[in-house]
C-alpha cells in the first residue's frame, strides 16, 4: 500500500472556488501555472507557512504576483525554534512578500466560482489567487476498509519491516507513520526521501527479502528565497513538553572565516538533555550552506551523541567554507558546562 | 611552547634567489604581493601541490600571472584518492593553470639574485616568480634544547592534556604531533583549527585548569578555483598499508535533485574495513557544498560508525540542496553488502 497523502483543506465556506489551489502532485502545479498564464493574477494570498507554502511564495514572487502569507502561528513553519521565526519573516519581507501571523481564516467571499477575498479574524484579504498549504492527510481509506491498524497519528501502523497489522500487507510512504528516534513515538513525516527509503524496504520484503527501516530523526531543510533553514530532532518546546530537563544554546556565528569575502551571519540553536548531556535537536539558519550543515547535527542526533562528544569533533576547516571554530563546536563547548547541573528549570 | 612550523625548503642549489617564495606567515604573503606589484611577473612556477600551493595558484591566476604547477606525485594534494586527482587537474587546466606531475626539481638557474628557470628531471621551467609549497617542518629547536621528547613524526610529543615530557611545560599547535583517531598514531597535522583547539587546552591546563584534546580524524577541506574538496580519515592506500581488509565504493552523484537548476556532479569515495564494516575515511569533491558535506562523514568516522549504521542515517533532503538519495547513503548501502565477505584482496 502506497496510497500517499492528500492536501488538507481549511474546511471553511467558499473553499471550492476555482481560484483556490493546493499543491501535492504534478497536476496541481500545472493547474496553478495555467491559471497564472491565463489570468495574470495581480495579488495572491497564501494560507499556511510550511515548506510548500514558503516555496509557493517564492514561485509567485518569481511570476511577479504580489503575495501575502497568512499563518495561524506567530512565525512561519511550525516546529522551528522561535529564534528562527523573525529571520524567515524578514527574508520574506525583504522580497516583498507580506507576512501576517496569528490569523484564523473564517470564509471565502466571492461568487462561488471565483473567490474575491478571504475573511479572517484579523480582517479581509482580497486576492485573485488563493493558495492553501496547511499540510497533508494520509490516505488511509483503503487500509481502514481492509481492517488494517491505524496509529494515533492517523497514519497506517507499520513495523520496521514496513509490515502492516496484516502480515501479508506492506505499506510505505506518506500514508504510514514513522518511528521518531528522539521521541520514541510514531508520527507522520510526509517527506520524499523517507518515503523513498520505506518503499525500498517494503518492496524488498514483499517479494521475500529482508530489509528494515529504522526510523527518522526529523532531519529536514528548506530554502526560503536565499535563506537556508536546517532542522533536526526536537525543538525546545517539544523537549519540555516531553519532560526532558532542557538546556539550550544559541550561537550567532558566521558561515566563513570572518575575513573571507562572502561570509554571512548564521544562527544555530541546539537543545540538549541536561541530565545526560545528549543532543536532542537543533535549528541552523543562514545564507551559506546551513541546509547542508544541518546533516552534521543529524548524524550527532542519530548517534545519541552528548555535548561532550560533540565538543570533541574534528570538523573540516577552510576559510572559504567555515570559521575556524565551527558554530556547532562553540555551542557544544558552551552548553556542556550546564550538563548535570541542578539549576531549576526556567 | 607554541613555536609553530616553518616552510620546508627543497634544499636544492639556487633556492636563495629573491624571486623564490614560500608562504607561512602574513609577512610572506605581503612579500609576494609587493613583488607582483613591483615586478609584474608574466610567468610563475609553483613547486608542490598541497593546499597552500593550490591556493597560491588561484591567487596568481587572479593577478593574471601565467602559472605552471609542478608536483612530485602523479596528482595534486598528497593523501587524496587517485580518483580525485584528474578532477583537480582539470579544474586547474580549465582556469589556464598548467599541471605537470611526477617532476623532480634539480636546481634553479639564474644569476644568484634572480632565478630564471627551474631545472627538473622533466626539463626546464622558466619563470619570473617561483613559489615553493612543499609543506612545513615543526619548530622544535627550543624543545630539543630543553630536553623535551620529540616524536617519530618530528613534532613535540604531548599527551591529551597537551603536556610535554616535562610535566611543567605544555605545548600546542603546528610544533606538536596530534593523535590520529583512525590510525591510533601521532602525526603532524598543521591546521589552524586544530592548533586553535590545542591552544585552549594547553592554556587552560597551564594555569591550573583541566581540559583535554582528544585527537583528530583528519577532516580537512580545500577550495581549488570553483572546486570543493573534502577529506576525512585515511585513504584506500593508507588503509591497505596499515593492514586493514579494505573495501571501497565510489559514487558519482549530483549535488541537488537532478531536476533542480544548478545541480552539479560530484564524486564520493568511501573506504571501510571489510571485517567490521567500520568507515575509515572518505573524499568528496564537487562544485556545490562538498567542503561542507564532508563533515557528515567526519562525525561518522569520529563515531566509528559502520556502513550499516551509516545506511540508516536520516539526512535532510530538499531539492535545492540535495538529491533524494544522498550519495553517502547510496555508498553505504552498496558497500555494506561486501562487509564480512571472505573474498580475497584484489
Amino acid at each position: 500500500m502506497a496510497t500517499g497523502a492528500r492536501s488538507r483543506k481549511l474546511e471553511i465556506p467558499g473553499e471550492e472556488a476555482q481560484n483556490i489551489f493546493t499543491l501535492k502532485e504534478m497536476a496541481d502545479g500545472l493547474r496553478i501555472r495555467n491559471f497564472i498564464d491565463q489570468n495574470s493574477p495581480r495579488q495572491a494570498v497564501i494560507i499556511g507557512a510550511g515548506y510548500i507554502s514558503l516555496e509557493v511564495a517564492e514561485a509567485l514572487w518569481d511570476r511577479g504576483v504580489e503575495t501575502t502569507l497568512l499563518y495561524r502561528g506567530k512565525f512561519p513553519y511550525s516546529g522551528l525554534e522561535p529564534e528562527v521565526g523573525p529571520i524567515i519573516v524578514k527574508e520574506l519581507e525583504d522580497h516583498g512578500v507580506r507576512y501576517r501571523g496569528e490569523v484564523q481564516p473564517r470564509f471565502f467571499e466571492g461568487d462561488g466560482k471565483k473567490a474575491r477575498q478571504l475573511v479572517t479574524d484579523q480582517g479581509s484579504f482580497p486576492a485573485d489567487l488563493f493558495f492553501i498549504g496547511v499540510g497533508v492527510l494520509p490516505n488511509t481509506e483503503i487500509a481502514r476498509e481492509a481492517g488494517i491498524m491505524i496509529g494515533k497519528s492517523g497514519g497506517i501502523q507499520v513495523n520496521s519491516l514496513m509490515q502492516t497489522s496484516d502480515p501479508l500487507i506492506w505499506a510505505a510512504g506518506d500514508c504510514c507513520e514513522k518511528l521518531h528516534l528522539v521521541t520514541g513515538h510514531p508520527q507522520l513525516v510526509p517527506l520524499g526521501d523517507v518515503a523513498n527509503k520505506e518503499g525500498r524496504v517494503a518492496g524488498e520484503n514483499a517479494v521475500g527479502g529482508r530489509a528494515e527501516f529504522h526510523g527518522i530523526v526529523g532531519a529536514a531543510s528548506v530554502k526560503v528565497f536565499d535563506l537556508q533553514i536546517g532542522m533536526v530532532g526536537i525543538n525546545e518546546a517539544q523537549a519540555r513538553k516531553m519532560g526532558f530537563p532542557v538546556i539550550t544554546q544559541v550561537v550567532e556565528g558566521t558561515s566563513r572565516a570572518a575575513i573571507f569575502p562572502g561570509t554571512r551571519p548564521n544562527l544555530l540553536k541546539i537543545v540538549a538533555d541536561r541530565s545526560s548531556g545528549r543532543l536532542l535537536g537543533g535549528n541552523w539558519v543562514g545564507w551559506d550552506g546551513e541546509a547542508i550543515k544541518i546533516n552534521t547535527l543529524a548524524v550527532a542526533v542519530h548517534q545519541k551523541m552528548t555535548l561532550e562528544a560533540i565538543s570533541r569533533l574534528d570538523l573540516a576547516y577552510t576559510p572559504p567554507f567555515s570559521p575556524v571554530w565551527d558554530p556547532l563546536l562553540i555551542a557544544a563547548n558552551l552548553l556542556k558546562r550546564q550538563v548535570g547541573g541542578n539549576r531549576r528549570e526556567a
